[in-house]
This record gives structure tokens, sequence and C-alpha cells, in this order.
């Protein structure tokens, strides 16, 4: 492809990319897809010969498109949001075309540096202590796992890397705590009968004490606790667990305090949401994702540790041909993390953080916040509705309950609600279980969101409560 | 930002990208910059006052660009190529617009389908067996990593999950293979003195009745043989290790064979290469990387599962707030490895794959070896070099050697070359050692490159040989 056919198809691209993100709300959010309608309709090998990117292009229009589901519309309101923004999908773009490798410095200086910079900038935004470091990972699952690895190595003095496991290490999380805690346990070869999940209070927080037990009575068995995940902002329910009282459990115990602050991390750019990161100075490791609510695009994963040396040698490799003049130095992420192979991604945070400001990113997360508590009013507000969680960020957890009908009745109930509100296409919204009972959960995160898309969000809702009682 | 913004700046974005493909011989491979350039030229703090994306484009230009290592010039010798093309960045650029989350089917049921198809049309190409499943990962590092953990698992019947270790367990590799297979073993909690390193021939092959020797030593002592990583395409020298005669050992001691061929794999699409494939009817995973050597921008590795049920066992989690009512008929990849979060990689494949065809790719490979054999041809006709390893691939390993000195000598001399050559900005070409031996690798793979780029980079190792002799 010359340079003539790429302006050609770079051009309408973006002519079609502009299209699409001021006009995605003409898209149902998902798609009446079944299972093998997009793989019906393509080839079963590819092709001998190079087809003309024209013909490419119309499928992507008219094979992939109707079967995408679309994470940029403004009735977003599944899982959590994943939103971009037009600056960080331009530098995307850049990127792509650079195709430079940033596993080490030397294999694009500016590339590590501007990482460092960035992280940096993240770092004082929300209110990390002073000489904590940071690295991106693609995702917080990744930056879990990175955490438990290298705590189970500073509770094994390194052994574990050198000898395999020797001893039976322990990790702790709350029972709200996300799967990948579970995943990254299972992953790094502590097991899972060695996690112990942690009671949480009627706010969906981890109760320290019993934190402080579960370790007391793991130690008395002769047992070694190593890592203790907090999460700030869980996925259920956002709720948080707080840091300047598990904090002092994990020192006095010595286990490294790992942070999944995935999704909530964000709103401490807010004076007002600052008090989520009480107790923040005890912390060992910290993730928050700005490809979630930082207008982003995936990925990008900000992962902090105050003793990077820690961290480098749980991961480091030095092989031959990788060893440059400069490794003392410098910053080789290669060894921050799993991969060798790194995409160019600070340059997308760095065109968001730029192009937006922080008062910018302020001024959206309040909106965001702002528009889930009007949710929370109307449900409030509602007899046959029942809030489900406290609202301390944009999700708004609540069930249907009209009154007199058992908790089997109300889950079957509230689960078929989900079903009718989502089969219209409109919205998707998911569900999740809260002590037991079926909850539906509105997060609220996209960047074109406003204030009507939530209100007619909510007469949806309405509305489909005829459908089922 | 706009549309009208975002369409003015994505034009002068691609205009600026067709620019640097084209041009970007213009620039020096790697640039002298020291360790701090770039940083020192960058603020403190995020701005609080959004800029526009005017500075930030033209900071682009003036601070990071100067830093950058030029991955996609027609004179990068360096590590292994990741060479991008214009469909492929096209593609990722309508990726990063689209923001889709490809973690389960119901996220977005297209690019989970398009996955399945294109690494269907992969596994064909490169001649796996039928059967073999395929899900995209973000490096081989992470593939291995994915393999040492679902080997892991196969060999104590899924008890490591459960329990953690209980016993000892063993990885066995070529004393050749890529450090990622020491990394992964560790971050999987095997420990590094669990690692047997099997000694390889002189053609850096690992020497199966060595492999099949040290498997019958650690049972013997009642260890666990768990998984053997077969190379195919040293990192250092491109050596092949022999499938057909690794594979039978694997086989009689139930052993899991995971095989990285992250660089070399790419060159089975050609009938004639097609023999390193031999015996990978014995293989339990495999992987290799379109991000490499197939034009497909990092990050994209192809990862491919004899059985896709042992790989989800392995790494499935079923929290409530991830259940669909589809699970039980689709690919959720979320389960077929480590992150959750999934950027959807499969869009940037097809479109390289139809507009080049398999015809185009094999083109592309066929130029690169027969680049590389020209330089073979150059280096064994000139006394004063040695060739150091065959050439079976696009990678040729060589010294200065003329004469009477000693090892030491050699190694020295031969790093003084090595720096001098690229310390003229002209090309960047890296080290490795061979039998102890510091080798000089040439590794063609550009999608740019042509002869007169080799021939000339022939004449400036002549030209620089005058530096040192």
């Amino acid at each position: 492809m010359d340079s003539d056919e790429f302006k050609r198809y770079g051009y309408r691209f973006v002519d079609w990319l502009a299209e699409y993100m001021d006009g995605v709300e003409k898209y149902p959010v998902h798609q009446p897809v079944e299972p093998g309608d997009i793989k019906d309709n393509l080839p079963e090998n590819a092709p001998l010969k190079g087809e003309p990117l024209e013909d490419v292009f119309q499928d992507f229009q008219e094979i992939i498109l109707p079967g995408i589901t679309h994470w940029q519309h403004p009735f977003w309101f599944a899982y959590f949001p994943a939103n971009n923004s037009p600056p960080s999908v331009l530098a995307e773009f850049l990127t792509a075309g650079l195709g430079a490798q940033c596993m080490i410095w030397k294999t694009s200086p500016a590339a590590e540096e501007l990482e460092e910079v960035t992280l940096e900038w993240l770092r004082k935004m929300i209110g990390l202590p002073e000489g904590m470091a940071g690295v991106i990972q693609d995702t917080a699952s990744t930056a879990t796992l990175v955490a438990l690895v290298t705590a189970r190595e500073k509770a094994t003095s390194f052994q574990t890397n050198d000898k395999g496991f020797t001893e039976t290490l322990i990790v702790y999380t709350s029972e709200e705590a996300h799967s990948s805690v579970a995943k990254g346990a299972k992953i790094a070869g502590y097991g899972r009968e060695n996690i112990r999940l942690i009671p949480a209070d009627d706010k969906f927080a981890m109760i320290p004490e019993e934190l402080d037990r579960a370790i007391r009575e793991d130690k008395e068995k002769g047992l070694k606790p190593a890592c203790v995940c907090a999460t700030v902002g869980t996925t259920s329910s956002t709720g948080v667990d707080p840091l300047d009282r598990i904090g002092p459990v994990c020192q006095e115990h010595d286990v490294w305090l790992h942070v999944d602050a995935a999704f909530a991390g964000t709103a401490a750019i807010l004076p007002e949401k600052r008090w989520i990161m009480n107790g923040v100075e005890y912390v060992d490791s910290f993730v928050f994702n700005p490809h979630k609510w930082m207008l982003t695009n995936f990925d990008c994963s900000a992962y902090f540790v105050k003793d990077p040396d820690v961290l480098q040698r749980t991961f480091d490799i030095h092989p031959e041909y990788l060893k440059t003049g400069v490794d003392a130095v410098v910053h080789n992420y290669r060894d921050w993390g799993i991969q060798l192979g790194r995409r160019f991604r600070a340059l997308k945070l760095w065109f968001v953080l730029r192009y937006y400001g922080v008062e910018g990113l302020q001024a959206m997360v309040r909106e965001h916040i702002r528009l889930a508590d009007l949710l929370k009013g109307w449900i409030e507000k509602d007899d046959r509705f029942e809030l489900m969680a406290p609202v301390d960020f944009s999700l708004v957890c609540f069930r249907f309950n009209d009154g007199d009908r058992s908790e089997e009745e109300l889950n079957a109930l509230n689960k078929k609600l989900l079903e009718c509100i989502n089969s219209t296409g409109k919205t998707l919204l998911t569900q999740t279980t809260l002590k037991g009972k079926y909850v539906i959960r509105v997060s609220i995160g996209q960047r074109t969101t406003q204030e009507r898309h939530v209100r007619e969000l909510w007469e949806l809702i309405i509305a489909e409560t005829k459908e089922i009682s």
C-alpha cells in the first residue's frame, strides 16, 4: 500500500470514525445476534491473493459492525466504562504508525521517559505518596498478578523465585473483591485454598478486625501471610475498603498491601473524593485504570509501587541479547511486569492529560457522579425500588421491590426485569449479587452520557417494570 | 473535541504518518540521546487547564520524536522485527475508535468470532493440526507463561490451582531458549532451580537424548516433569528444536510440550520451510507472533492449544457479574489467558491477511530470506568474517575474525565493532553470545527493507572494521 492509498483510506476512516462518534446513538447498544452469526458470514480460509482494502472496509461495515457491542455509546451503563476520547484515539493511531517497542529504554528512550513522566503526573493527581514509581500495565488483572508475585517474593526473601514454593503462603482479600485476585493467586501458585475471603460490612467494605483475626489464625497455624489485596471501589458495588485501618494491620504483620482501585481510583482526582485514599501511605502497590474512567482508550492500567527495586528483582531477566550500556541508570520496563514487548501507551495518556487538563477530567468525573446521584434520588423516591448499596461514585445498585415478596421471588423478578430492559437493545445493564441478593447495576461513565440519557434510562426501567409486575 | 476538530487533526495525522512511513529513512534508526534528555523537556505536573491539541502535536514532533527509536526503519536489523503495515495501522485506528471490550462473547460478539476465524486461518496457514484452537495473546512471554501454568495444572490434575504447590514440578527448555521461559517459570511458581537447561547441538537445537536423560533423572529423584518448552527459531540464532524427536520423548513421559515459535513461526507459511513444523502433532501449545514478521502491528501473538478445555479450566473465573446466557456455546476469551479486558486485536490481523493474502505474505517472507542468504554469502566469501550459526530464516549471526586472535580478544573486538556500527546511527544491530562467543546479529524483516539496504549495511560493516583492526 503506497502512501496515496494510505491517505485515501486514512481520510475515509477519519470521516467514518467522526461520524461514528457523533452518531453512535443511532445504533442499539448491543445487537440481537446469535452465536455463530458473524462466523457464518466469513470464509473458512484466508484469501490466497490480496484483496482491495475497499472490500475489507465494506465487510467491516456490513459483517463486523452489526455484531459490535457499542461500548462508547451514551446509553452504555454495563460493567464499568472503558471510555475513550478523540485525542486518545488519535494518539493510538500515531503509536500504531510509529510501531516502536518499549521493552527497554534503549528500544525507545522517549517512550520510556514519557511513561515515567505521565505516571508521575498521575501519581500526584490522585495523591499517592512521593517516591512511589509507576509503570503502565495492560489491565488491572495483570497488575494484581504482578503484585501477588512480588508479595510472594518479598514474603520469602526471593526464595520462591529460586526454589519454588517451599511453604504455604496466604492471600487475603474481601469477599467483595474482583475475581482477578483469585485468578492471580492461582496463576502465581498460591492455590485457591490459600485465599482468605474476609467478610465485608453492610457497605461492602472489608472489615479490618476480621482481616487481623484471619492473619493471626494463619500465623498460629504456621502459615505465612503474604499479601492483602484491598479494593477501592469494588466491581459489584464500588465498596471502599478502609486503607487507614487495613494498613496498620498489614504493617503489624509485615504483609504486602496491594490496592485495586481499577475504576474508582480516578475519583481521587477530586478533592471531595480524596478520602478514598486515606491510609495510602501504608500501601505497597496500587493500580487504577485510566482506560476505565479517564478517557484513555484501552489498554492503559497505571500501576504504582513503593519499592521499585523489589518489583524489578522479582521480574528481572538479563540475557546477553537484551543488555545495553545504560541499564544501571534508566527504567527498563520489561523488568516491571510480565511482558517483554510493550506498546508505546504513554503517548495516548499524555494526549489525554494535556488536552483535557486536570480540571477537564475533574469536570467529567463530577458530572458522572452528579448523574448517579440524580438516579439515586429517583430510586429513593419510588417505593417500588430499593437502593442496594451506597453511591459513592457513579455506580448505582438497585432492585425492584414492591413489597411482600420472598427473596427468591425478588431475585427472579429482577433477573427478568434486567432481561426486559436489555432486550430493548436501547441500553445494556449488568447484574451482580450483594449478600445473596440479585442486584441491577447502572454504571455511569461514558464521555458522551448526559442527563437526558440517564433520565431516559430511568423511564425505560419504569416502563419495563410493567412487563414483570 | 468535536468531530470537526477530530477530522482536522485526523487528516493531519494521516498526512504525517504517510510522510513518516515514506520518509522514515531520513531519520537515524536510533538517536544519540542520553538518559534524561526527554524528561528534562517535560513539565513536572499535568496541566490544570486543557491545552490545544496543536501544542501537543508540536511537542510530539519536537520533544518525543527525537527520542524515538525507529523500529519501522528499512535499516532496522536489531533484535527481531516488529513490523507493521498501512492496513494494520488503519485497522488499529478503527479498533481504538470503536473502543470495544473483548473479554467475553457478549461484550462484543463480532470481535470474538473474528478472532476465532482469523486464528483458524492462521492455523491452516502454518500447518498446525486440525482441532487446535487459537486465541490472541499480547506477547509470546505471556503465551509461554500461560502454557507453563496450564502444564502445571495438567501435571497435577488441577490440584495446584486449588492447593498451591505440593510437589516439585520441573520445566525443561534448551540452553538457547528465550529468557521468557525462565521468567514464566518463576512467575508460575516453579522456581528457577527447577528449570533444566538442556544442552543444544552445534546448530543450537535442543538435543532430544539429553532431554530424555534429564527427565529420567528427575523421575528417579521423585520429581515431577511438567513442561517442555521447545523453540522453533531461537532468539540468539534462530535454532530449531527438532519437534519430531522431542515430541515422542514428551509423549513417553506424559509431559506438556509447548513451542515458542515467536519469530520463525511465520516462515511456516512457506512450503519450503514447513519442515520446521515436523512433529507438530505432538505439541500441546504453540505460539507465534504475527506482530513480529507478519505485518500486524504489535500486539498480536497467536497462541494455539490442542485441548482448549484444559486451558479454560486452568484460567476460568465465574463471578456473577460476568455471567451471560450463552456462556456454554461461545468462546469467552477471558478464560483463555491472564487478562480480563481485551482489545479488538483480530481486526488488524483480518485487515492484514485479506489485504496481502497468503501469497503476498509469502512473497515478503521469501524476500527477507533471500536477503539474508545474500548477506550470508558475502560473509562466507570474506576471510575476515566468520558465520556463527546456520541461516535458516532471515537472521544472520557473524563475527569479525581475521585470524590468530584469542577468543577473549575476538569478543572485545566484536563488541567494539558493534559499537562503531551503531554509533553511526545509520542502523541498529544487536549482539548475543553463542557457546560463549560474542556474536553480532543482523535480523532482516522490515516491510520496507530492500536489497540496497542490506548491501549498504554490509558496506558499513566492512568500513567500520577499519576502525577496530
